[in-house]
């Protein structure tokens, strides 16, 4: 076997290439015109982690929680989450009902790799992470179904296709994610229940994607692990909750202790679980008296950048304006794959990185996603560019 | 798909479950004997980690080091850990050839990952976890080089009968584990560059699962990296050599590349990257001061655990005292699973809980791994008693 034959089939996405041409292009732009770049491409947060953060670190470390953690979770940690989601309304759940782990990254990986060779669909578009590295690795077949453009309610699904296509495809799991990356829609509680009960009544696991469940500006966000199924599977993170994506940390939940048992085996097996000071420290941070202060001001800072752009955006665009998350989905009319890669360098010599919509699905191609989580001072600036160079 | 019906097909090995019996029956014991219960089946370390690092936690933290990690490792810990390599002796190293990882468990689990499907060789007894999680996992397909007990050197390896296994089997990869869990053997550097040697005549990737580095008591730990090969993966944990275990960060290293690419899609597909302030404060802590008097005290103390042992073992065991790591394997001439089974079940009820040798491959049930790393007041004493138990 040689080495260069290995591979695991996986690649970085087309924000990692978006995002290396903007390194380069960045400072000859910001010198030639004296004017801010602005990187609409990022899903990254662009505020600080909560300040007493560093302090929950350094006790848990100074109480000795340094040593292996336990399959498939700390107690305190497991305990802090049980906790949070009661607070949220979400009850009978019990420890052997959640696992720690590295993110909602591997969350999804870990499910996906455990329904191996199986085949999954999932609205349309979707993060580009599941195309490029979580789907191949997990030799996970995709089926698409395309979310529709809705002048009204953003974007909508079709409870009919979406029954058509788990039957005729024979499908396992489905895939939801609300928020949404990358449209920003937030599926009503009405509409998590239809998508529950549809997903039922073909016998399809439901995997949840809550990683943005608490960046909600327009509606409300309904886990679906409020509703009483063993076929119902959510993946959190706090790395967009509490602007953390550094620290790795999340959990899965199902009310299937038999499937939670199999994920802490994969998870042992892979890192032999998720690092037991981290652990402790967000099962601190989580009961904190100064987190709640801290989840308002930065859901109030969120908001207003999601309206900041909507307002600075050309109407012309008929962008929605997010009601979660923190993306855009914007259609600016490109037809073709050169045509969108032209787009995109058009848009970077104009100092705006993008990512190309078909990053989240062939069928996406004539739409860009924005993201406005890492711009505050420059996000009218931005998005007035933006609009300036598609509007024409 | 039923949930019931998913698996990854691992399983916990007979340390946890010997650690579950242990858990029932040490308080039962020691409220009828007044003795201490001994855990010898402990694969823990029984020291605190440094005490610094909790403040270069809280610094990383406090600059900021809190969002997604670099793809591959953060700048800082990839240079602290090519620094402390050089430092060693291995040069001619530079980023692209290092990879942060979530401790040894994942630098193995990526390793064998890209390997899926094909065959590794590796020295018996070996650590269970292989058997039990990291080869299943990856449908990697083992076979077995029996180390031979030797009155002298402990454990030895046959070069003739090595050479003939790689060949004869069409081996992809071989594991080499050096200080060894677990019989305690450090492989010497020439031993060690004449395995690198036949593996290269064979055209065998040559897996070094280096996590005991730092804790050789007899002779010298050489580092296949030193070797100019492409086909040399060392997988490194700070887990041991900083008695770290809960912290889960390591690292690969390889002079190829391309194969440290590939381990870092699989890295950033299954998690996403090691945690941010982990990697800094790791860089930290890897230049800190402290660190080389902290070092030399703890290799001082685990010396003398395996001293301790050795001594208050009874001659008639034929015990050959650990030249590296924190274990001993040792012949109590057990024949048959049955009896094995058995004898495990007659040590705990003496207050004993050891893991039986066929966890480490099926010839070896005859023996069991005694582990010294979380012992110490009781070492002299659990020696003796294990010696009582056996010797008759």
């Amino acid at each position: 076997v040689q080495a260069s034959t290995l591979s695991f089939n996986v690649g970085l996405s087309k924000i990692a290439e978006v995002s290396e041409r903007a390194r380069v292009l960045a400072p000859k732009f910001e010198k030639s015109t004296g004017k801010p770049f602005i990187y609409f491409q990022r899903g990254e947060v662009g505020v600080a982690t909560p300040p007493f953060l560093s302090e929950c670190f350094k006790k848990a470390i100074e109480k000795g929680c340094t040593k292996y953690p336990r399959l498939g979770g700390e107690v305190a940690y497991l305990d802090a989450v049980l906790a949070d989601l009661a607070a949220s309304g979400i009850t009978g759940l019990r420890r052997e009902h959640v696992m720690a782990c590295h993110g909602g990254q591997e969350g999804l990986e870990l499910v996906f790799s455990l329904f191996r060779g199986k085949r999954c669909a999932g609205f349309t578009p979707a993060w580009s992470c599941l195309f490029d590295n979580i789907f191949p690795y997990a030799d996970i077949d995709f089926v698409s179904v395309p979310l529709q453009a809705d002048a009204e309610k953003g974007w909508a699904f079709s409870p009919a296709e979406l029954s058509r296509t788990l039957a005729a495809e024979r499908v396992d799991v489905f895939y939801l994610n609300s928020p949404h990356n990358p449209t920003g829609t937030v599926f009503s509680p009405e509409e998590v229940r239809q998508i529950a009960e549809i997903c039922a009544s073909h016998g399809v696991t439901l995997v949840c994607d809550e990683a943005y469940r608490d960046l909600v500006y327009v509606g409300e966000h309904f886990s679906p692990l409020a509703l009483e199924s063993d076929h119902i599977v959510s993946i959190n993170t706090f790395s967009k909750t509490m602007a953390a994506t550094g620290f790795r940390i999340g959990y899965v939940a199902c009310r299937n202790p038999q499937l939670i048992q199999e994920l802490m085996l994969g998870n042992y097996t892979q890192t032999a679980g998720v690092s037991s000071p981290t652990q402790h420290a967000f099962a601190e941070a989580l009961r904190h008296p100064d987190l709640p202060a801290w989840k308002k001001a930065y859901h109030a800072d969120m908001r207003q950048r999601a309206e900041t752009l909507t307002r600075n955006l050309d109407p012309r665009l008929g962008a929605v304006s997010p009601q979660g998350a923190f993306y855009s989905f914007i259609n600016v009319g490109l037809e073709s794959a050169e045509a969108e890669a032209a787009a995109v360098e058009r848009l970077l010599e104009k100092g705006i990185a993008v990512v190309p919509g078909s990053a989240f699905g062939r069928e996406f191609m004539g739409y860009v996603r924005l993201s406005f989580s890492t711009l505050r001072e420059t996000l009218a600036e931005g998005a007035k560019r933006f609009s300036d160079a598609v509007v024409n």
